[in-house]
């Protein structure tokens, strides 16, 4: 019995199995065969390596995105002058990385809580005091139906904050059109926890002094972080003088694409724009519900009674989104790779085999040209994909 | 010398190696091979190829997301009116993909700096000065404490915003219950980047006409943009009446999976609803600190003293969040998908050998039903694998 | 031609064929050979199944952050006693999973739209008329220009909201320094749609009266949900004092990684710390732009003015992250990783062959040591590859 396992044991240790092989000689078919090989191994080298580094192992990023507005814009309405900075235009105030930039406006002043008449607006129209349901409301309206008609705008009356806001007209051209020379400021961090790596967009050849002059180009300042408002609705394919008017919505990339492997100071970010909701470059057709609008509201107490201005807001809202990559050398992937490249498409050095074992183990065979017809290519591709998978063995 | 190295080139150009093989006869095991071997093929083509689409490259989506609430509340509170409209009830106001409708609140006005005593709700007790530990804030507590205890409350004196909020009942039913029949439009545009393609969820069938009048439903409009709020929150699993008096949390999912090997008219937005924090369909158990508030002061002077009134607000937090995912017929992973199919399983098409060959190289054996038994089975599956992984050669 | 068809047939389903093994017997290729197997074997086990566990689908997590600040600070500025809140420090105030906490500020009360001279900061000097460019405005600015130096401050003439805001002095020690002792409750809940599951990080031993009490420690109360702020600032690498001063930003990380596997108890949240724009512990580098603030205005009448007191408000912005992963069994990632395994790497159980097949297929060589050189064992190694690929054949 102890011999038996002991048999086994040397058995298993000192063996070992490979399968027999043919060497066939044939012009034809090898040629076909070795370009297909050369062709796998370009694919594994060119493909797999450089240009998607499978040796990398990859890490996504944690972000943080904060947002400066800078500028004033001076309007004269109706000889009413007034100036407007940041904490005016701005929504929300707090540096978020999607804000909304006021550039028109409809404001409806001293409005209280009473009873007044729909807006003659068409959508809301009543003939009797029976199309004006007491107590209900109205899509379209602006307010809870009294149930009376007014004969006079032929609206219902309603109970709402009045007066109602009228937003028939938008202005044109837009109230602040000067939006176009305000500038934004973006910082943002990124962190690849998996490689330690903390980075901001304020790279090494961007210090204070730069910052202070600079305004982002595509061609000469790709690195600034300062980005002249007009230039981003153009790069996002709106015009400017449309979008100030009705509003619309951009859409800021910061790319980073970050090989870890080199110097830390190749890691840059690449600024991109996109307009969104169908208005901007990509997509010229007429779409229903255009433009960016909001309504908010002030309120105030004047002589006892609660008051409110209400703004209709159109402007440029900004979506600041961050695609964090990094690639870094690994073990692990590198082997993945390469045993998946040997595996699966068997790129394996061809070892020139010694004379002796050449006799011992193979037998060639000379297939004449008669048998190598399309249908033989046809064999050879597949027997190739066999050959890339198993490889060639040589002992 | 010189002829050595051409032979050896033409050797490896002329030549190529391939393993002999057997032929066994073997019904039994040549049969649970067939039946593996369809098994593996029809997971290739059924699972790789049809159901993950293995041979397309896949994107993910840059979204953006723009929200408008509509309607109105009519409230009437110990005979004071009010009308609340959207200015009113959703924080923020600029449209945000993370929003609140507030549908209840405590509110505490004329709140101004000054000494007043805690409230008496039984977390801040105090029975003597010494319980009140001067210019010590307490976690349960409202302000700073002076070091006094207030007799008649039985809770110590604070430095605070006087008087205290006072949030030990929450009413019921919720002052703004009509915030049920809200609606709630959402705007979603996505860019796949990879495809230079923009999409909004206004697709070719939502127009203008079609928006003033539809509401999601998601058998008959699954389309529609503009949903009821009651809607949502039924969907989500709330009960409308509990989640409008405590608040509560909703997740809207946006989902996109899109092929875009078909018209781009196919590829359609589906709206999905989740209750968050507990108290969803998915989770029935009770659990602390349900509901969903925060507080928000108005600041305004009165007299020259600052004051402000204080809002506890509760309401429905309503987060959309986007699911964007597209797949584009692509050569590359198109062969790598073939590529790992073939190379692990061993998928070859079987090309009847011709008779010289099989002369030629294959010996056969003819193995008897004795040693057929449940082990050889095992054997054929390991074989199997074998024969999966390496295929047939049949040259 | 029926009996041909037949015969095709019958050898299809009736035939296999597997490739001819040799048999080697070397001590020292073999012993080579069953190192690299084991070696193979044990990446399979070890990092295939349990570190990356690849039996297991996938599902990220969609999420939801619900924040609350709580604490007061007391200010004593020149005899003017004041009391702050959370609706007076925390910006936005509805509980987002990014926002900011006020520590310290500039105020400029009183603002009104009018002219007055620019800050004389040595940025905006002007000599003459000539400098201030009528209807312009300066980068660096506050307003438009009218047109006229200044002489007494040397500095442009501006219509802006006058007097200008005076930043050039940041108040220290930051005037909410007390801000270290607020606190932080996070509620977070996550979704994994494909199974079905939703937790919350309330898990199941964070009951209402622990969280009355607790405080996030890493070591003693890793599940509290409520951090002190002071905490999160020195965790992340940042010192208090500095920060409260200028501002800054974190970001606490929310990790979720659950094996659905286990009971549903086991998967917790832990919680992470990061300094973000490069005053972190990462990043010890001087930097351009360090500190974080906006400015906010607060708008109200008087005497039928128009007017604002304008905040530069500095704080700690606070980015909630939440990464969230679950796995669980499913069959076909397991058959996927097992035949990768055994596709590429070629872990086949070695089946001890019987005496008769042995005879039958295989023939025995002995290599004696002069052909076992170093260029052998490359010879091993490369047709090792082969053998992992292809395994053994032992019918």
């Amino acid at each position: 019995m102890k011999s038996v396992i002991k048999r086994s044991f040397s058995d298993f240790f000192f063996e070992y199995e490979t399968p027999r092989q043919v060497l066939v000689k044939n012009r034809r078919i090898a040629v076909v065969c070795r370009i297909i090989q050369l062709g796998v191994l370009s694919y594994i080298i060119g493909w797999v390596f450089m240009y998607e580094k499978g040796y990398q192992t990859v890490d996504t990023a944690i972000s943080s995105v904060f947002t400066k507005m800078k500028g004033v814009s001076f309007t004269n309405i109706s000889g009413k002058e007034r100036i407007w900075d940041v904490a005016d235009y701005v929504y929300p105030e707090q540096g978020d990385s999607s804000f909304v930039v006021m550039t028109n406006y409809i404001s409806t002043e001293g409005q209280k809580q009473g009873k007044c008449h729909e807006l003659p607006d068409g959508k809301n129209k009543c003939t009797s005091d029976a199309d004006c349901d007491e107590g209900k409301y109205k899509r379209t309206g602006n307010g809870q139906m009294t149930g009376k008609c007014d004969t006079n705008t032929s609206t219902c009356e309603i109970y709402s904050w009045c007066p109602v806001e009228d937003d028939r007209q938008i202005p044109d051209p837009p109230i602040l059109w000067t939006a176009e020379n305000y500038t934004l400021f973006i910082k943002n961090s990124i962190t690849f926890r998996q490689f330690n790596v903390v980075r901001s967009n304020l790279v090494e050849s961007v210090n204070q002094s730069y910052m202070n002059k600079c305004l982002y180009n595509r061609q000469t300042d790709p690195l600034c972080p300062i980005f002249r408002l007009g230039d981003i609705v153009e790069r996002s394919g709106f015009n400017f003088s449309e979008i100030a008017r009705v509003g619309g919505a951009i859409g800021v990339l910061i790319d980073w694409d970050c090989n870890l492997d080199l110097n830390i100071r190749h890691c840059k970010p690449k600024y991109e724009f996109y307009g969104l909701y169908g208005t901007g470059k990509n997509d010229k057709e007429e779409k229903p519900s255009l433009g960016y609008n909001f309504r908010y509201a002030k309120y105030y107490v004047e002589d006892k009674v609660e008051k409110r201005t209400l703004m209709k807001v159109f402007g440029v809202r900004i979506d600041i989104i961050v695609h964090g990559r990094a690639g870094k050398f690994d073990i692990i992937p590198t082997l993945t790779a390469i045993g998946s490249g040997v595996g699966i498409f068997g790129v394996n050095p061809t070892l020139p085999p010694s004379q002796k074992e050449r006799e011992l183990q193979k037998v060639t065979y000379h297939l004449n040209h008669s048998t190598t017809g399309p249908c033989r290519i046809i064999a050879c591709l597949h027997k190739q994909l066999f050959n890339l998978i198993c490889g060639h063995s040589n002992l």
